[in-house]
């Protein structure tokens, strides 16, 4: 445990001076971001010092913003990652800043998975089993498009579970989507129109504006991206999510599957970009089928990642090329290394071929599941219940509020964020001002600990309405 | 071990049976790349058959390119990446190019790391020890530029062993430089004009060109790049490798270094990107300072690899941004999650931090010393020695060879591989003609074994100089 001894503490008490010590422990980095403190209890008795003591230094180290709590598990370091910053400001400004985080009782804005859900002690035996098993290939430099074991597992996993028929061949394995849509503009080319949904995920857009490509925004309708918007943009390249459109939830229906194939099918430099991002996680009925399985014309680059599935601190992503494209990548970028250490990729080839991720995926379908009834429980229970109308809920990780509200969704936003809720709303993700939807918030549950669910819908409807 | 039942065998001969039964375990992947086989002794005495009739199964795979030997090893599964591609051609053809690949005895033109001395058992051991301290914050998201604990090592192993006074806010960490250069082009902006060295390290301009931005090729004198032809070019981006040029090994000398600087303070725009792959491997004296230690105006960006000095397994490089460009980057570029997974990121900072990194250059430079002094003295042994010139020998991994011939530099090439030696050469490294030098061969000797290294020589010179 951590120690420090009082004799030098000079005028200051004792309180102050174990303050001081832990920030600067905290300053020279020999207490690391992340790094659990010891519980208050447990430091008195260490240091031999009453537990109010620690409580006072832990309150003002709190307060500056060099540890943060997390409720019911105590006090961690946090990340400085920009320590001048922090310095330059004033620390009352800090405090009231820090107050401010604290505050957040629930966050629904974050569609991360949740932390605790990752196979941790299953994801370190598989390393350890691969450390000691394949010492030797471990070393061997990996081919560009990642190491054949995990490509051919990755292969028939997407055979058992999404029902597409892909050579290994096809596959590009790279750390991270991100870093492989800026390998698709190097493959399609920079003089391309590139064109993405509105609303969407913003990230892809500011990704292709980063890399100074052409890019154009398409609204939506039930059904998709709205084809007479495509048609009259122009455009070359389509990046869409057709099984489960982020944020608004739509799924597109196999009719407008084809139309979408039949425009890419227009011209010889058309493609269209699958992001599966979610599909294991639809809750009801089985996954829908992806548009590259239904597509004859080789058009669909499908693109979906392990760090959504499994944890955003696992790094792997892969696309699969059409037959021509994946020829092409290999002539014009196989000289690009893979980007995804060889400790990674064995790792998850096995943890995927022992049945591993099958069943953490469902045992995460199963729990999603339970959030997603909960919340709509707490919903149904709530007197302003008839106020609101829920959309697209049969897809995990999130769904949409409409609320019937005479407030902005600014206002929206801020009187829920006073009640301790962060929220978004779906006009967030719109680019275009005439693409956007008012007064739809956005409910990210998967993060959320199921505990909390029934005081944080309380919170939130009790924010839009007074009581 | 491997077991095959002979009860299906019908007409074949046993060696036959056995042949195809591993065949076609290797295209169906149950036999991975890189596995090793059982020995024939043991796999015979397994399967209750005659060691001769494993040999012949064995040699068969061989020759059609399933398997490969290495020398007092074993054999091993070959990495069929294209399966396609072997499938597709003859069989005669492939026996060839088998049985010229085999018969290269010595490789000088891979500047790989000797694949055994990465320090693998620290190496797990330390990623074991990983798993179990930081349980907790391998499942936080790493900042887009890296954790801060292995920005803070790296901060301090360049101050301790290159003299630079980094702030682990200004270190961007990814997966690889080659991932990095993408994201400078990002942060520069596309419309700036590259300039490379030639010759040169010919990725770096396939990147640029990949990329889709102006890329220029600067004629390179005694001193590093020539300035006359930089100032001529009218470029923004100065992209050097001034510790250690390869393949030229020239050391551009501190005026230089100086008028590079002044170069670059010119006009806002203007940048140097200075690539110091290996400066950790200088043989003799101190390393030469960095550019960016004397750089005074905030234009030099600093970029390294661990690839290059642990294996090229482990995918983390990192580069350090002026304090201008860094806060740009976060503004421009933040939005990306880091490529690297948190485990790699986390064991480094620890292999760092217990001075393992330290420990395993020093055994690596005494290692390449030895390398070289062997190579060198066994070149001093040879008859033809005085037809000779090496050239630049106090960096590590390779050095210049120039030879008084009257053969073209195809036919240098030519001859050493007939007698088992692959070689490269200078004028191979040239973008334009103009700046090619002739007659100058690279021996990287870092790849090669110690006890082949006399007769690696010998075949050279008698490959050059008939007998």
């Amino acid at each position: 445990m951590l120690t420090y001894s009082f004799e030098d503490k000079g005028k200051d008490s004792l309180y102050e001076y174990l303050y001081k010590q832990i920030k600067n422990d905290i300053l020279a980095y020999k207490l690391s971001p992340g790094e659990k403190l010891p519980s208050k209890r447990a430091f008195a008795k260490h240091l031999n010092i009453s537990t109010i003591t620690v409580e006072n230094a832990y309150i003002q180290l709190l307060a500056e913003g060099y540890i943060y709590s997390v409720p019911k598990s105590g006090y961690y370091v946090s990340d400085l990652s920009s320590t001048k910053a922090l310095e330059e400001k004033p620390a009352a400004k800090r405090v009231v800043e820090n107050f401010a985080e604290d505050r957040i009782f629930a966050d629904f804005t974050s569609n991360s998975t949740a932390k605790d859900s990752f196979p941790f002690t299953i994801w370190t035996k598989t390393l350890r089993q691969i450390m000691s098993d394949y010492e030797r290939e471990l070393m061997v430099r990996s081919p560009y498009c990642g190491i054949l074991l995990l490509r051919v597992a990755i292969s028939d996993y997407l055979y058992q579970f999404r029902g597409m028929n892909v050579e290994p061949e096809q596959i590009i394995i790279g750390a991270g989507t991100e870093y492989l849509y800026g390998m698709l503009i190097q493959l399609l080319g920079r003089d391309k129109r590139y064109a993405v949904e509105d609303p969407g995920y913003q990230k892809i857009t500011r990704i292709y504006q980063a890399n100074q490509v052409d890019c154009c925004h398409i609204p939506m309708d039930n059904n998709g991206v709205n084809m007479q918007a495509l048609e009259k943009s122009e455009s070359d390249i389509l990046h869409i999510s057709p099984s489960h459109h982020f944020p608004t939830g739509i799924v597109t229906p196999v009719s407008r599957r084809y139309e979408l194939l039949s425009w890419a099918a227009k011209t010889n430099d058309r493609y269209i970009i699958e992001d599966d991002y979610d599909s294991e996680f639809r809750l009801v009925g089985k996954p829908i089928p992806s548009l590259q399985s239904i597509d004859v014309a080789d058009k669909v680059i499908y693109m979906n990642t392990f760090s959504k599935s499994l944890s955003s601190t696992i790094r792997i992503s892969y696309m699969v090329l059409p037959k021509s494209l994946a020829a092409l990548y290999k002539e014009k970028l196989g000289f690009y290394s893979c980007t995804v250490p060889n400790f990674e990729q064995y790792t998850l080839y096995r943890f995927i071929e022992q049945g591993h991720l099958e069943k953490h995926i469902n045992r995460m379908r199963n729990y999603y599941r339970i959030q997603r009834d909960k919340i709509l429980e707490c919903f149904k229970n709530e007197k302003n219940y008839n106020k609101v109308e829920i959309l697209e809920e049969n897809s995990g990780l999130h769904f949409l509020m409409k609320v019937h509200t005479d407030l902005s969704d600014e206002e929206l936003m801020l009187k829920a964020k006073e009640n301790g809720i962060a929220i978004s709303c779906l006009s967030q993700y719109s680019y275009l001002e005439e693409n956007a939807t008012e007064h739809t918030i956005i409910i990210n549950y998967s993060g959320i600990k199921t505990e909390i669910i029934p005081e944080a819908v309380d919170r939130l409807f009790n924010s839009l309405w007074d009581k």
